[in-house]
């Protein structure tokens, strides 16, 4: 019998009530909380605090939060006037993901497209829940593509390791980078999952491991500086990573992956000891437009988040500066696969590859 | 004029009370909190709650234990029988820094001795007492020698990087991987030290920054999946690290370090971004008698540790498991050099280098 994958719904849109609906990836696991809001400022904030988050459902909300505010437009007018306040906000809420604007903007021309068209309000309300509709539902059949195409990378025994979460509370589905283990697992296969910690927001621990352990799958958490002893120790076969941002078409860069802190230095250890490291990011991941990572905005987020344990104690003495970048670089030298929805690519990574994958989304 | 350290004390033995006293880590940085004890179980439960911590502190701490038992001891069978019951079970209260049993043994045969020899009660009792008080000039008086001798490792405008507490805390005097940077900063020089959190612990933070920051050198906090994006994007100089245990005459793995886990990754990835592994420890921290590492024993500590941060959030889900070793083993390939109070010893690591450096300690 196959074994089945949970359903968890990280966002939803509700045209009528001009609404969107999250679970808040900021209390788990402790708590699975469920809010909706109908304001766009809430919705930045929720955004920007981490409620929502990971790429591909940083582009549903996006796309929703567009359409939540052209559904609560009373006129036409209305409706262009909110999108020009509100539209860049929301695309614009946090930097480093292309998919967050890439989602916002697609329903914002969606929206202006129907309006220099002529199109009635309930019309141009519909057109925008349903682009809404579609991201989200080509981004949740991506992550069983990529369940599909990722999962010949796993095998009985294996043992492989997780960063952050790129599971379904961040790519919708089946996630990205858990897709092809739930795939696998679905399939009878039976390996063990390395989940680290993913400091200082704790997102593979709280949000990964509750995820997989859900489905049944074993994991163990493990701190991020406990990585390279289970690679070494144990014979850890592969470290599975999703991506915020993909360069495809950046000279010697192309193939470099921007992913939440940690990666990075996983990258490298997993070379070193002989691990493959693969990254399972949709298409929609990949920036064509950005010819050099140093061009990419690295989001710095708030001292506090490094200097409080999540919320408890304080770790870091008073008067002493704490950083928070919140994503890395792992240049492409260190990634042994990129597996998308659209197939899989292995070094040398090449913009004539990443442009015959990705050719719907250019 | 040359810039002071701050005088902490880690650790202290009172002969005439009986008593062993320390400053609690686990409190630090919030509050520093001084604890004083004439009961061995309490001692041994403060060693193994980390309130003592550090391979050379629990040395003296291991010394001062024998000490106090010695000191508390009505009659000489009573101090024989005291020594029976307590001896094995200070020494071996945690298992992979080799200096707890060496401190711990080393007062023990002084204690044997003068049994042996028929000295009165008030002798043995001195003589106790003096032993471990020698045990801790001499780390003392090595720290300020790995001072003199590692400061030439630094320079201005330097930036270098921490793990765990290497520092007073840990070694007394001005600590061990920070000693250089305290004598280097004595003599002038401006560098900047970033701090890894270490967790699940957070000794760099809690620790490491609190002493530091109180010698007014710059730091900043980091957590441990930053390591490899700063050693990449600010040129890093060197990583400084500690030793709880360095093998010293293990064949191909002489000179392997076990410390604080973190480690071996830092040590790859500063490797591999071209950064200066460098091992601070006293040459007590030297083990002459093991022959690999595979016969090392890595503490496996409890996974509440890894669960709660710090006694706070709980961020591992219910029902999954946390993993939480305390050490791993950095490979000779991956250490730059090794600094001791007897001098710098670099690759290739040979028994013969071990055994010059370690002559007194053989």
């Amino acid at each position: 019998m196959p074994r089945a994958s949970s359903r968890i719904v990280p966002i939803s849109g509700d045209g009528r009530r001009g609404e969107v609906r999250w679970l808040d990836n900021t209390k788990l696991p402790g708590e699975e909380v469920y809010v909706s809001t109908g304001d766009p400022a809430r919705l930045i904030a929720a955004i920007q605090r981490l409620e929502i988050r990971g790429a591909p459902v940083l582009g549903e909300a996006g796309a929703y939060g567009i359409a939540m505010v052209a559904n609560n437009s009373g006129s036409r007018r209305e409706m262009f006037l909110n999108l020009k306040r509100y539209g860049d906000r929301i695309a614009g809420a946090r930097p480093t993901a292309v998919n967050l604007s890439w989602g916002a903007q697609k329903v914002q021309k969606v929206v202006r497209d129907e309006l220099r068209k002529g199109t009635d309000i309930e019309g141009i309300k519909k057109a925008a829940i349903d682009a809404a509709r579609n991201i989200q539902m080509d981004n949740i059949e991506a992550t069983y593509r990529i369940g599909e195409i990722g999962k010949e990378w796993l095998s009985d025994g294996f043992t492989v390791m997780t960063v952050c979460n790129a599971g379904t509370l961040a790519a919708d589905g089946i996630g990205t980078a858990t897709a092809p283990l739930r795939a696998a697992w679905a399939d009878g296969i039976e390996f063990r999952v390395l989940v680290t910690y993913t400091a200082p927001l704790y997102q593979g621990a709280r949000l990964t491991a509750w995820e997989l352990h859900r489905d049944g799958i074993p994991v163990e958490v493990i701190t991020d500086n406990m990585a390279a002893y289970f690679m070494e120790r144990r014979k850890v076969d592969a470290v599975w990573a999703g991506a915020d941002r993909i360069l495809g078409n950046a000279g010697r860069e192309t193939g470099a992956v921007f992913n939440k802190i940690g990666t990075l230095g996983l990258a490298i250890i997993a070379k070193e000891l002989r691990v493959s490291m693969l990254v399972a990011a949709p298409t929609s991941t990949i920036d064509f437009k950005t010819g050099a990572t140093s061009d990419v905005h690295v989001e710095q987020r708030h001292s506090s988040e490094v200097e409080r344990l999540f919320g408890g104690a304080v770790v870091v003495p008073r008067g002493v500066a704490a950083l928070n970048p919140a994503f890395d670089c792992t240049p492409p030298q260190y990634i042994t696969a990129i597996i998308t929805e659209m197939g899989v690519m292995e070094r040398p990574f090449t913009p004539e590859k990443f442009r015959m994958l990705a050719v719907d989304h250019l």
